[in-house]
């Protein structure tokens, strides 16, 4: 099975590469290295030392895989029928919802890079390989904190109205859970899964909609190697929370949640993520058919999650502080996941188990990271 | 009251201005003309002989009226703060469904000028005008053709769970009714939704996001003088359908509904379109509201305008022609209007009547348009 990896110098797709390789998948990637420069621009840098990516090239070459230096928008249609993967994991996003909402430049980037790379891609696959599975990371994020609890995907409508005879009529639909995303970043996903679900409709393209939870980690199976390690941010705009907080306890830093802290979301392992994906890849959608994929763990509260973080830590402080974010602090939150555990999706560890090797790997670059502890606090206001 | 419109050369920017004009509003505008190069790109023109753009800035001026030759991209934060209108109607974006399906060029295209543009202009709103009214064109088309009343805006969502005492327990929230848009340039205007709603509830701004019907009608009460004559399209990419119908009327050509011509959708003529963007502005919403408003006067189907026009014009012929468009040609349609009725919105004149007007227009026009009726079948597919 062949699968291009979109991003491959990223957070998720590098570990992606070596985790399809070590199962015999054949892996291609591209990167225009634009997370590399995003994180030099925001002033921080990788927790993690990584390789370059001229150096990533060659050990991926060395591991019969192959990555080139092109972003999305330099797909080229010859190209990719010369390829013809099986799968293609679309990771190559800009990621970060403070980024977007900083200034007008950085939310056009966004849509620029998301919404027209996306739809660039579509026309691309349409073209090459129509047959191709495209799995496309979306996020949780897209859904919001509705007061119900979110679908996967679609869900069925029901309405009943009078009929002729006084007896009422049933009728019924399929729709899209509808969205209500809290940034420009996340308008962004959202765009991108209208887009990706018309192209399946009107084309007769496959593709799975990642709605992933919030990542943490820095550790998968096939990349214990120190060369082969992946990045890890831990800046307010690429840094999630949970890695964030782990820096913060490392550092001896108070863990700091946005406001109140009652805000809950779905979380999960890296390692899980490459877990999930690899299902994913396993088990495609028919031809035509547009699917959406819940991608979590657990839910939790943040002030959960720096409670964790602290306990495993041995000890520590935790200030909330004003949430730069316009967001419900506290709400109803149940997401519906059923497609991952019926293809045989288990989580590795517990969280407590993970956080405790992120704490042990993150005590190694003390030093590394400490000179750059201001990147952590929020600057990025969403008013 | 002070009124931007953006688009103002446009088949409804351009009487807009007239009939607010002719009301007591102040009126500016801009627009870069990419209409008319679009149109002439489409080796047609509008079946009206228009001034050029030179000439109405020319005439916009002598009346009190002003119009930059500038696009929405251009917009300055200066000159907008300096501006400050009350109300800003955007109709400046790319208006074709079949344009963005053409290729992968017009697909990005689709996506830069109307996506991207929208994002632009939020952002300027923000930063020099936070109060005024965005007055938004959307259309009746990114709803799709559910099985299920087509709900304005906003809808109730309700779901029961069993209790932790084995009681019910209900909640409800209000989301944004699902969309399944038919086209790239369709999804583009869901995309538009999604960052209008998000940019109201996150920086507190205020719109009306109009899913506009068809549109049809040469004729506005103010612009009867003949240099004042609004543009007409009647090419496959940019004439809607039942002024494709008066022309092919007009020509003795066959009216040609796309496939089983069973498709229904709400049709408006352009003169109550002036007058419902009039009652929008004269009814604006609360700070930090998005308001949708689903706009249209009667749901046809295809094969019954045609039925219609060839009625109305005395006999002809109707050939049906192979669908060159992916969607459903027998399906409930049952949009629900409630906020224009509410504001005192009515008809002006029955279709009958208005297209009687139109095919009178088009007859003096008829040696003009003559050479260019190989524009109207369909060249473009969805597939």
């Amino acid at each position: 099975m062949k699968v291009l990896i979109l991003g491959i110098d990223g957070y998720i797709g590098w570990p992606l590469a070596w985790h399809l390789n070590a199962r015999g998948y054949e892996v291609y990637g591209i990167d225009d290295k634009s997370r590399r420069a995003m994180v030099h621009f925001e002033k921080s840098i990788s927790a993690t030392d990584i390789l370059s990516f001229k150096k990533r090239q060659e050990i991926l070459w060395a591991n019969n895989m192959e990555a080139s230096l092109i972003g999305v928008e330099d797909i080229m249609v010859d190209d990719l029928r010369t390829l013809n993967p099986d799968a293609i994991v679309h990771l190559a996003e800009m990621p970060s919802a403070p980024f977007s909402m900083a200034d007008r430049t950085n939310c056009d980037h966004t849509i620029k890079d998301n919404v027209v790379g996306t739809a660039h891609l579509l026309w691309r696959i349409k073209e090459a390989c129509p047959n191709a599975h495209l799995v496309k990371l979306g996020t949780m994020g897209e859904y919001g904190t509705p007061n119900l609890p979110i679908q996967e995907g679609e869900f069925l409508l029901t309405h009943a109205e009078e009929g002729k005879w006084k007896e009422k009529e049933v009728r019924q639909d399929r729709l899209l859970f509808p969205r209500r995303p809290g940034s420009f970043y996340h308008v962004s996903k959202v765009c991108d899964t209208y887009l990706i679900e018309f192209a399946c409709r009107n084309w007769g393209l496959r593709s799975t909609d990642i709605m992933q939870g919030v990542l943490y980690g820095t550790r998968t199976e096939e990349t214990m190697d120190k060369e082969l390690v992946t990045r890890f941010d831990f800046d307010e705009t690429f840094g999630t929370v949970i890695n964030r907080f782990c820096v913060q306890q490392v550092l001896g830093l108070p863990l700091t949640p946005y406001g109140k802290g009652n805000q809950k979301r779905g979380f999960l392992q890296l390692r899980d993520s490459l877990q999930c994906i690899r299902l994913i890849i396993e088990n495609p959608p028919d031809k035509g058919q547009y699917r959406t994929v819940n991608q979590f763990e657990r839910v939790f509260s943040i002030n959960q999650l720096a409670e964790i973080v602290k306990d495993v830590g041995g000890g520590g402080t935790i200030e909330n502080i004003p949430n730069p974010r316009n967001e419900a602090e506290d709400h109803y939150y149940k997401p519906i996941r059923q497609f991952l555990p019926s293809v045989g999706y288990k989580p590795s560890k517990t969280m407590e188990e993970e956080i405790s090797l992120m704490l042990k790997d993150l005590r190694e670059v003390k030093g590394r990271i400490e000179p750059y502890k201001e990147v952590i606090i929020p600057k990025t206001l969403w008013s």
